[in-house]
């Protein structure tokens, strides 16, 4: 393809990208196709000879938009807002046709140092203090992994360039709640402590990690020989945004030396707000913090920020240094292929930056108040009317509710729930998650597309009321 | 940004990118600036106010540009192949345009049918049985560190849902040789092995691994107590491709129950000429194979393949299944966040669909040939000048040369060695890799970028004989 083509060929996706966006409020949100629909409408062979680009195009519509479901649609409130914004589309773009490779500083000093300095305006706009050191990692799920790793290379004096976890003593604990994200149990099992080595801590009546249960459980898992080693907080968990305590947890870390990390994936973003700053009170004695911004902030996924306090000991645990890779500015740069898994890393703060400099902060907190805005309204409706109930504290765009007519028992309510939620999601008008909460089903409304505005939310609100007429 | 102001900056980035492209053999090939040079010309703290899109657009070249350095370059010929075809980056434009997010089948049913089907296609291009499946993960580092994690579940009968590695009675071992890639000793120690659970096989005089030593040292460890869990075979070592003899290696882990890692990160491109394909003989023998698309093929980063036989144990050692992911089609179709360390996933099957279909299989092999017969041209040419030297087998697009001129000591040649490839380095007119092999310093030249055509090889050859004049 020459640089003539690709420019033809770029205009018309452009096109195709606008048109799609321009459009997507009259889609159905959810796709209905079929398991195995659209590999059947596929050629089972790659093609032998090249194919026209107008033949592709063509096929997106037809073939392929049929099996997407939108979450970019304004009627998308499921799971968290995966914000792809079209500032940062077009960092991203530009990230691809640059070809970009980070290996280490020299193979591409911009993408490192555009990446330092974005983790560094974020820090900023988070109102962290300078301490803190960041990267770009894919997700939660990795930057979870890598924390547990470090906390794992503290608590046992570097064993991996020994015999490994294998050859620990005694083992080594990690601490959570029932309602932290799959990822931080997946991440503990990935990184060997085993799953009889996650304590579960207890919750208050909000969801919310318990300080003292905690305390409690490390005082007792000591006093038998085995050795605490971190603790995984959440701000913001992802059934219904339960705050952890930061504050009192990070106390109970100081003292037993525990690395603390703070998943605030989807809460993270809310930071850039002074006033929802009291959420992750406490946050400078954490270890590690991710947030994705490529969640509600709006940068095109995949972008997790992972940030750390002290990057020697990151860099320590994940360094390599082969020959081949050595260059004469190692000792005054950042090479960030030591500060995650991978070696070889993508342009990623491009997307970051042209998504701050083309909305401006003020343009994104101004985006993020109107979303907290309407989860309130919306809250304030929900608690006025008959028979539904909110579960949880709304602080932030998350609503967790339940329909529950008083002539139904609770094995009845759960029936009617995944019955009203699945015809609101069918209906294709409009789109929420179903989850388990206290061993029951409810619907979590998670406000937050770039796109939604009150009148999406009050869409949907008709909608759930019609659904349990 | 609203869908037609997108169409208006897209345009002008599809221009730039395609004025970049067009131009890009003009540039000096590595980036010269200076450690924290881009870093210090940019703006500190992040725009309150949202800033014009042209002010972004002119600080490319004003800014970002100098700090690049050109792996799309024709002359670039360090590393690998790290190739972004222009085909790709519409593809993963795409992808980020419609914004999809693979968390389950349900939320984006064509991502992950799509990359179902390329990873089926992809199988088919290599020449692999229908036994294998495969997924993409983002580098070959993440690969090997889940073919190491599914080895280490497979060999302690899933520990991870027991007390982990550190309640395993014995140590667990890895097998690999010096030449492996740096990624492998890293999946190792982050996987919790411990670096003296890690075994370097010896080298032939190829710097390929002994099948013979390697059992030697499976049967030592044996007698001693220890546990011999995986091997990680390379075809295609990152210094001189390497090639490690599968079948029988393949042979020796099918007698004690290794699993065997094929890391093919850069060669398994080639595996789509069937003329190659002696290479990984004995493949099917395999447990996991990795393969990166996004170096040689031409997929833009990241986009690595990772194959395996039994995907069945992949799903057990990786999955999570919190109620909010669950839906009704779980049981007929493949969810990828069970096949890797993110849950949420980016749409990458677009880029490997846009290239495949816009190049052809038969496109792709005629660009893989045209660099193989380069690299056998300038094989031929240094194997033929005086005081040059060629170090190892030529079998792919990796060329290891010194130049020693019978007067200096082998620390002179050393010296010799960094000073002319520093020469050419710096003068921008072509970029090779300097590395270590046997203790001393020689010189990569991977030849294999886009527009890499024999004119530029013969240039960087009299580039090489100016260099030591």
């Amino acid at each position: 393809m020459t640089p003539d083509e690709f420019r033809r060929y770029g205009y018309a996706l452009v096109d195709y990208i606008a048109g799609y966006r321009a459009g997507i409020a009259d889609l159905p949100v959810w796709s209905t196709i079929q398991p195995g629909e659209l590999r059947a409408a596929l050629p089972s062979a790659p093609p032998t000879e090249a194919e026209p680009f107008a033949a592709l195009l063509a096929d997106l519509d037809r073939l392929i938009a049929p099996g997407l479901s939108h979450v970019q649609h304004p009627r998308f409130f499921g799971y968290f807002p995966a914000n792809a914004h079209l500032a940062s589309v077009l960092g991203d773009l530009l990230s691809s046709g640059w070809g970009q490779l980070g290996l280490n500083w020299a193979s591409s000093p911009a993408l490192t140092e555009l990446e330092e300095l974005m983790t560094d305006w974020m820090r900023q706009m988070l109102g962290l203090s300078a301490a803190w050191r960041g990267v770009i990692q894919d997700t939660a799920s990795t930057s979870t992994l890598v924390a547990l790793l470090c906390a794992r290379e503290r608590a046992s004096g570097h064993s991996q360039v020994r015999g490994g976890l294998q050859a620990e003593p005694a083992p080594l604990l990690v601490y959570t709640s029932s309602q932290s994200h799959s990822s931080v149990e997946k991440a503990a099992l990935l990184a060997g402590f085993g799953r009889e080595n996650v304590r579960l801590v207890d919750l208050d009546a909000n969801y919310a990690m318990r300080p003292d249960h905690l305390a409690q459980l490390i005082a007792a898992d000591l006093e038998a020989g085995r050795r605490p080693c971190a603790v995984v907080a959440t701000v913001g968990t992802t059934a219904t945004t339960a705050i952890d305590p930061i504050s009192d947890i990070a106390t109970i870390c100081a003292e037993y030396g525990l690395w603390l990390h703070v998943d605030t994936a989807l809460a993270g973003s809310a930071m850039i707000l002074p006033e929802c700053r009291w959420m992750w009170q406490g946050v400078e004695g954490a270890d590690s913090i991710v947030l994705n911004p490529h969640k509600w902030l709006g940068a095109v996924f995949d972008c997790s920020l992972f940030y750390v306090r002290d990057s020697d000991h990151l860099v320590r645990v994940m360094s390599t240094n082969p020959s081949y890779l050595r260059t004469a500015a190692d000792g005054q740069v950042t090479n960030y292929r030591d500060w995650g898994l991978p070696l070889g890393r993508r342009f990623r703060a491009l997307k970051l930056w042209f998504l701050i400099r083309l909305e401006g902060v003020a343009g994104l907190q101004a985006r993020l108040r109107r979303d907290l805005e309407n989860a309130q309204w919306l809250a304030s409706q929900i608690e006025t009317a008959t028979d539904w109930h909110i579960l949880a504290p709304v602080h932030l765009q998350t609503i967790c509710v339940r329909h529950t007519p008083p002539s139904l028992s609770a094995a009845e309510v759960d029936q009617h729930t995944l019955r009203w939620v699945d015809q609101i999601n069918t209906s294709g008008a409009a789109f929420v998650t179903p989850a388990m909460l206290d061993g029951h089903w409810m619907v979590r409304i998670s406000i937050g597309a770039l796109t939604t505005e009150r009148e999406d939310v009050a869409a949907l609100w008709s909608l759930m009321r019609e659904a349990v007429a």
